[in-house]
């Protein structure tokens, strides 16, 4: 009955991606630890890159720094 | 000063029903183990049914499936 | 299909304890929102107190404190 | 490689105080713990008021409880 | 950089075990979001049964019940 | 009533080091969003390198090549 909570920044999965995270993550737990998929949650959280920080700066941040050195 | 935190899809639960989820929870806490009900934190988080997956599935696909099946 | 994760500090809470948090957790989110027992997960997580800050200090040194003070 | 999760009631809290909450985390765990600010993740979570309980309330019910009593 | 939780029962999982979980759900998020294995976090949790709750009970009771019914 | 949950390999932070965190985490959210020291949580979990997966790789064996590489 495993429990995993995947967190990813707000930035456009749609439902058919979190849809196949949730079959590949449910997959590999009944295959490594023989866990039954019955009783296996996903849960996926998206964040607003404000919300998110990375190397002590806000991911919104670096999105623009990324863009403008483009 | 325990923290509880809960998870539920988000489905129309009402901010009477969430009320009452944190009464509840904070006053079995006092109850069963003499916790302060002034610092028990409830945190309660609803989770889009594309973002929550059970049996390998999305709970969206789910419910089509089972509205399909009545 | 909820998750229920509660957060208390390591202070000798019994199995007997814990299982009435769980049984009452449970019965609460079936009577409050509908919620099916079956697939409702309670994770207890039990915390050192040199760990769990609250007011800025370990709750280890708030415990100290409120000894000498008796 | 740290991960911190703040979690902070939504009450307005804005972009720049977001990021100095994430510089100043990320600084902390440098200076105490050595960590490397590339690999610290740090997430905040604003929480709805409604969703949010303390002392077996919603913080909805305190704010207004507050403002009554102004 | 996304951030995975993993929650187990404490049930005998080997560090070769989790490590082909981290390795799995790393290699999925690349394939499925792009995201980078470099900035993936993967955190697995094992947690004992008197501390994990299904249907109103601890796990441990589950076992011994599912033990004694063999 | 911020909530923070800090989570850091087990290697050896010592109770003084936490008790920084402690005191750091919650003297940041009272100078940059003026919150309650007295109503502000910090809970620190230390994970076990096996658990911690970077790069798809548990810590425990980035920590071995980073000895052997010396």
């Amino acid at each position: 009955m495993p429990f995993v909570n995947i967190q990813i920044t707000r930035e456009g999965a749609t439902a058919e991606q979190k849809a196949e995270l949730i079959a590949g993550v449910t997959e590999l737990l009944a295959r490594v630890l023989n866990k039954n998929p019955a009783t296996t949650f996903v849960i996926i959280d998206e964040v607003d890159t404000d919300n998110w920080g990375i190397g002590g700066q806000p991911v919104t941040a670096l999105r623009l720094a990324a863009k403008a050195g483009r």
